[in-house]
């Protein structure tokens, strides 16, 4: 890899700022009712005016970072604000919980069970507080980051989905969201109670969802880590888990290179990896099966850009943890074919669903779930991660 | 089609006798814990074994109505009877709601706000009322019936899925699963209460759903059939827009051949065919979008195999009513495409989940949402419906 580092570099950088960045802010940004309109079509158009929550939270994030460690450009800030203006006014319920969707003109339309909106809200707020030196925001991403806290760990206050009480379980995504925000909390507030947060959570993840001796990340458990021999127990989802093994990467480097966790990331990339990659098709699928069983949800087997950008993200850094070669192979085969067959050359920014054989399934560059953050984070942090692989040669 | 019919007849009698039958019948019969289980890969291995409510109702009225219209077989009646002491001993909650899926052993897993399981319970017990002679059956079942009609008409006892009231809406589900489930009612059981409601539910498909400026057979409009111009209220869903025409032409057909009744049906057929059907690779879409948009959900162009078991009949009972060789020959095609790629001759039955082009994705013969209902649905009517054309001749 070292050879093609100036060349990757300008891979992500030019495609965040050339333009991932500058599709978003040509289309999405809304000056007549506030905050974004994420749902857009392949060229930019907006084909439904209802905004997400979590989009505005993640992007919030990203404008903010973008200013606080790329450089700091009025425009980005601007645009924060006009996000963080929208979310305060029309997003937050009379409970302070937040809304998921609001109309254009910013009434409520869907709230929802989880606190994931709150997270996201959290580390736009705490980057946009960095970012802007108010202290509202500091306070309110603290808040929030508690509400979050509180709602993930107080029984009863999230009812589950399947509810009859008679086969609890519980998902990877909530350590992980606690872990990635929390990451940001310290980062751009050093929020005392990030590091307790971090530690928790990369525990749980160790103890109940990997499983060496299966050589899998699970996605669903028991409370107690224990295997559920059912569809949704047997589910792995290779996107979710790499993306958990490079937050746990990620703080490995934080902590000055912690073998332990980098063991621990890296482990969590090689059975992943393995069991995601698709050897005919090339291309990561988006769901397997504990047991190679079938698999139960329709999607199993397509393409996704977030997963790609998942992974293209974990195996440069377990490259950066260990210089095994085996990692810069497997960058190399997931950056070409994500590149390859999401990218837009005509119209700009990546397609997010594709049929398994990397055909275009759906042509929409943003909906409820596809917005201006996997791809622009990978690209951002894969640029920073590459100039400091560079700097230490 | 005229000469077809002995050959169509026994494609779908031997179908439906010879291997959709057998194949439930060999695998899925749960001797030790009751009930059945549903969740088969390709070969009938169980590989869940949870228990699907849903299906337990649709299985006993498939069972009862064989018994009651095909041949009094004692195996039939056992079976349905089988079914109906597990549905009775575990599948109710406290309240007289039921339970969605429950453990082998029956014990509840969830719980849904919808009355959709209720309203195949109550189809079963009637078919079965008439097929034991048992009068609970048939308190049961006109109960449930009650119980689905008082759930899906009083505001507030069904919380919305898009919740926080500024954009109510409703689906063309409610209407059609009144219409299905009073047709059963009135067939087997003579309730007072089922034609009023078979009115009531064609006349809110008619005026909120139907659409004939746009030739089009919405899915999800306002309260008071308004167009939602959002993702949701634009996608089409053409299997079940079918299905709700076959559900009309079939009554048409119960009263001597209502023309007014079979204008619309066939109108839906004539609308919902041209958007669904795949020139380019044969098979109907999952969704569509009213303006060509695109669609949100990643599955809108696979091809799933309830969805050609009503475009088969709805095809066939539009020919039925107008003799108009369109319908044949749209009917000639579906049934085609269908049999060619969904059947599965090595292991029988049918797959339930093709991609766009017809390759398997989903190797599954049964799950939640596949069961021994749509292919036999259609493999029983549309024998019945042919062998009366027959007879017309």
């Amino acid at each position: 890899m070292r050879s093609r580092i100036p060349e990757l570099i300008a891979v992500y950088r030019d495609g965040l700022l050339e333009d991932t960045l500058p599709f978003w802010i040509q289309h999405c940004v809304d000056r007549e009712h506030g905050g974004f309109q994420f749902c857009l079509d392949r060229d930019g158009t907006v084909v439904d005016t209802d905004k997400g929550v979590w989009t505005h939270g993640r992007f919030i994030w990203l404008l903010s970072t973008l200013y606080n460690t790329v450089e700091p450009r009025a425009e980005w800030l601007e645009l924060a604000r006009h996000g963080v203006e929208f979310l305060r006014r029309h997003c937050f319920d009379t409970d302070g919980r937040m809304f998921f969707t609001v109309t254009r003109e910013g009434a409520p339309l869907r709230k929802r069970r989880y606190v994931f909106t709150e997270a996201f809200a959290a580390i736009g707020l705490a980057a946009y507080a960095r970012a802007s030196g108010e202290e509202q925001a500091a306070d309110e991403a603290r808040s929030l980051f508690r509400l979050m806290l509180r709602y993930s760990t107080t029984p009863g206050l999230i009812p589950p989905k399947v509810d009859q009480g008679t086969r609890p379980s519980k998902g990877i995504g909530f350590p992980m969201i606690t872990l990635g925000t929390a990451r940001v909390l310290r980062a751009e507030l050093q929020d005392p109670l990030a590091d307790e947060w971090i530690d928790k959570a990369i525990d749980e993840i160790r103890r109940d969802f990997v499983k060496p001796d299966l050589e899998a990340v699970m996605e669903t458990v028991g409370p107690g880590g224990e295997l559920l021999d059912h569809f949704d127990g047997r589910t792995l989802n290779p996107g979710h888990a790499l993306e958990a093994a490079w937050f746990i990467l990620a703080e490995a480097w934080h902590r000055g290179g912690d073998k332990e966790l980098t063991d621990l990331g890296t482990s969590m990339v090689d059975w992943m990896w393995r069991r995601g990659w698709d050897e005919q098709h090339g291309g990561i699928f988006y769901f397997r099966d504990l047991r190679d069983l079938p698999v139960q949800e329709y999607w199993h087997d397509m393409k996704f850009w977030w997963v790609h950008n998942e992974a293209i993200l974990a195996t440069l850094l377990a490259y950066r943890a260990t210089g095994d070669v085996k990692y810069s192979e497997w960058h190399r085969m997931v950056h070409d074919w994500a590149h390859q067959h999401f990218a837009d050359p005509e119209h700009g920014e990546w397609f997010g669903y594709l049929h398994r054989d990397g055909r275009l399934s759906v042509p929409l560059k943003g909906n409820l779930w596809k917005g201006p953050f996997h791809l622009p984070r990978m690209q951002l942090l894969c640029w920073q991660a590459l100039e400091g692989m560079r700097e230490l040669e």
